[in-house]
């Protein structure tokens, strides 16, 4: 019986991906070979990786507007390194929101590269809400923010008008709300949350950014070596990305991203309204800043806990629980999440109400 | 009907590897869930890294010898980065062994971290043999090599005796044979060979070879950073990881690196003995240093070749034309191909003779 999985990430993707992609293990194509074992030269698999850097563009609606999608290797940890070395100057100046500890991380990584700058954190009150005052230096080469916060439960709803070049981190919210995505200069996500497998990382970056530091970039960390070679500089991460390509196709199936973020809200507004709703349970983010994919909620009573955790245990409900640095549970509910599967979750929530 | 796979890479694995991994995208382990949704911190995830790790090292006859296994992304061309980073010593040395494409961007990579000296190159005979008349110096901070050349067709079959410590790209070679790997203080191979999937990277490193230099490393690049987070600095590439260990775990019930080891010989010399019968063939490398792996060979007389084509097509081979910068063919025999189709290939050749 399959389980309704709330993981943070790697995570839920959709059924019939997840059978595509298992009879690609098998026979791909009816090439009579696996994706496995094919070459990623092959032509096969370089219309894989095409149209999954077309279909990324379309979905964000960047299609013809002088961005190039890219699917590289090393999560979004190495995008933390690969954005100061490629956007930050000699003696230059970038700018950070610190909204958790991804945000903190690729704060960490920047400083060894020049000025790095936090223009606001939320770090004090253990990342629970978005800053919102702010001012962003015009001289800084960039601004780097986390559209999503997965172990924090919060999302930016704004984002800042600047004329710097805005970077976003959306790894926990790729393709799951419309946005005004030309705004934003470089965007990236590891596949692991709403795309794909852990594995492969979507960057999407505006041409005209690059190339605009002095730095002898080594190639392998260098975004105009990966244009130039279509995301084949080496051999790409070849079933990760087919098996993102089979997601986003899913995606645009099921009418795109305005479609799935419709759902998505109606998924999050069913659960925010059970725990404001129930007495045994709060929301750990503020409410202005909560996510739409990591919701994160607390029991007022922690003697409750035992039951509460026998009772969605036994309902096929797994990954519920929270991070370490925040306690409590967190329902990761990403585009491939059922609106059935969170109501089974209210429902856990209800019955515990019912018991106490 | 399944083919006869003789691709480079990414490239053959054992059938049952694939029916595995298959089974494992749609339930892992009887937990009802896929292996592309469970968190990398899951019991039965961490159980199956902890797993790779140490098969690796048993594999290689390094269990207990200061070695540390690590599986990373970026391919063996991330490895040409990190290399120089965490041993190449501030106005230190490093030296190579110029035998192939994949060594000399190894080289190229190097070169900004400072002295980086060829000791030999083959590459005015475009690399179709292995250079063996070559000084170290004493004062290198490391010595690197290729153990197998997947373009040329070529291989080490010795390796110097040296106080430096022996840096070897093993990415086409790796757990195809035995050797004294107590010889070498770094091993790296792309896992998309003989290993696995295209995503991963084995990084087989002696611990007390680190923290020499004075650089400061950044954390995606610095070994002692994953050392110490045991391959989960940050989400690993999960699949390509399990995979490897279906791969290694198929290596291990065969009998080890020694049994498959007698098995490549006997592929090698039966494809390498019809290659000097034939009168229509040649083969390219050098014959001391052919390799196990890689088969390269052309044909005499260029207008055999639509003839030769349309046979070994008709018989289900796939994946044998040589790299552009040979030319010819290329019959890549990894530890998962069965002789029979070594056979079948053999066959052909037979054909074309009997036909002409």
């Amino acid at each position: 019986m399959k389980k309704h999985n709330f993981s943070a990430g790697p995570s839920i993707l959709p059924q019939e991906v997840f059978e595509k992609a298992a009879q690609a293990v098998i026979n791909f194509n009816n090439t009579n070979l696996s994706i496995l074992e094919i070459s990623h030269r092959s032509k096969d698999f370089v219309a894989v990786m095409e149209e999954a850097q077309n279909l990324a563009l379309e979905l964000l609606n960047l299609t013809n507007k002088g961005y190039k999608a890219l699917f590289l290797q090393g999560g979004a940890s190495m995008e933390f390194l690969r954005i100061p070395f490629n956007l930050m100057k000699e003696n230059g100046k970038a700018t950070y929101l610190d909204t958790g500890t991804w945000a903190g991380n690729a704060i960490k990584q920047a400083k060894p590269f020049g000025e790095t700058v936090v223009v606001a954190s939320s770090k004090e009150s253990n990342y629970n809400f978005i800053p919102k005052e702010y001012t962003i230096p015009t001289d800084a080469d960039y601004f780097h923010c986390t559209s999503n916060n997965t172990i924090f439960g919060t999302q930016m709803k704004e984002f800042p008008e600047t004329q710097v070049p805005i970077v976003c981190d959306m790894s926990s919210d790729i393709f799951s709300r419309t946005l005004d995505f030309s705004k934003f200069s470089l965007i990236y996500a590891g596949a692991q949350k709403n795309m794909g497998p852990a594995g492969t990382t979507l960057v999407v970056v505006k041409e005209d950014i690059l190339e605009k530091t002095n730095r002898t970039i080594p190639d392998m960390l260098n975004y105009s070596q990966h244009i130039a070679k279509e995301s084949m500089y080496n051999t790409p991460p070849v079933f990760a990305v087919y098996t993102s390509l089979l997601t986003m196709q899913w995606i645009k199936n099921k009418g795109g991203v305005t479609a799935v973020e419709k759902l998505n809200e109606e998924k999050a507004a069913l659960l925010y309204a059970e725990i404001d709703r129930n007495p045994l349970f709060k929301g750990v983010a503020n409410k202005d800043d909560r996510s739409l994919m990591n919701v994160t909620f607390v029991l007022n009573n922690p003697e409750h806990q035992e039951a509460f955790d026998s009772l969605w245990k036994n309902n096929q409900i797994s990954g519920l629980n929270g991070h370490r640095s925040v306690g409590g549970y967190r329902a990761s509910i990403y585009n491939a999440m059922p609106i059935e599967s969170v109501q089974v979750l209210v429902d856990c929530m209800k019955e515990l109400e019912n018991k106490i």
